[in-house]
């Protein structure tokens, strides 16, 4: 059985492009205007505005009206999933080359790989 | 300017796909044959292959033929660049809240803030 996983999904759909990206970048030093955020893009407002949502909808970034201006955050704990996922996987294959280095070096070493027989 | 970076959009859309990351869990523990890697799947040999293509493409993952059988196997350099652009994120917002840590504690300590005014 696959685990369905839709925020992993939408995590890494919405890292899987350039401008969002881009987003998260800026985001990552503090707060912005959704007007900042999208004034270095090679695009229109309401296209980066689609990407924001694409942003959002994967629970990467937070935004906020105050009065006339949207001002967009960073949301820390769902980019840890991406880290904590693509972690978990570096563990295992660490431990496997230890497990592989540690047998290598004890056929280097001459023992005796039959248990228990002396 | 966006920089393009093609790996990491072809990465992340990679991993974007629960059918993918179950085939880069698995393989984190050791190389495969391909149809290990398809059997726990819920769906057709050529649907998997497509996925493993995907995964090809990108990268993250290898695949040899010796003699009938495909054997596949994981790129950890390819999967460190996701970690390596995540980790690039945290780096900047962690600094940026030590920042505001110290800032608030010296505003709690009622340090003067005029620089260079006794």
């Amino acid at each position: 059985m696959l685990n369905q996983a839709p925020d992993l999904d939408r995590l890494f759909h919405a890292l899987a492009d350039p401008a969002r990206r881009a987003m998260v970048e800026r985001l990552s030093s503090g707060p912005a205007a959704v007007s900042e955020l999208a004034r270095p893009l090679p695009m229109s407002l309401p296209s980066a505005m689609q990407h924001l949502g694409v942003l959002e909808a994967a629970g990467l970034v937070r935004s906020e009206k105050i009065g006339r201006v949207r001002t967009v955050s960073i949301q820390p704990a769902t980019l840890r999933l991406a880290e904590q996922w693509i972690n978990a996987r570096r563990q295992e294959w660490e431990a496997r080359l230890d497990r592989l280095g540690d047998y290598l070096k004890s056929i280097e070493n001459g023992e005796d790989h039959d248990d228990g027989v002396d």
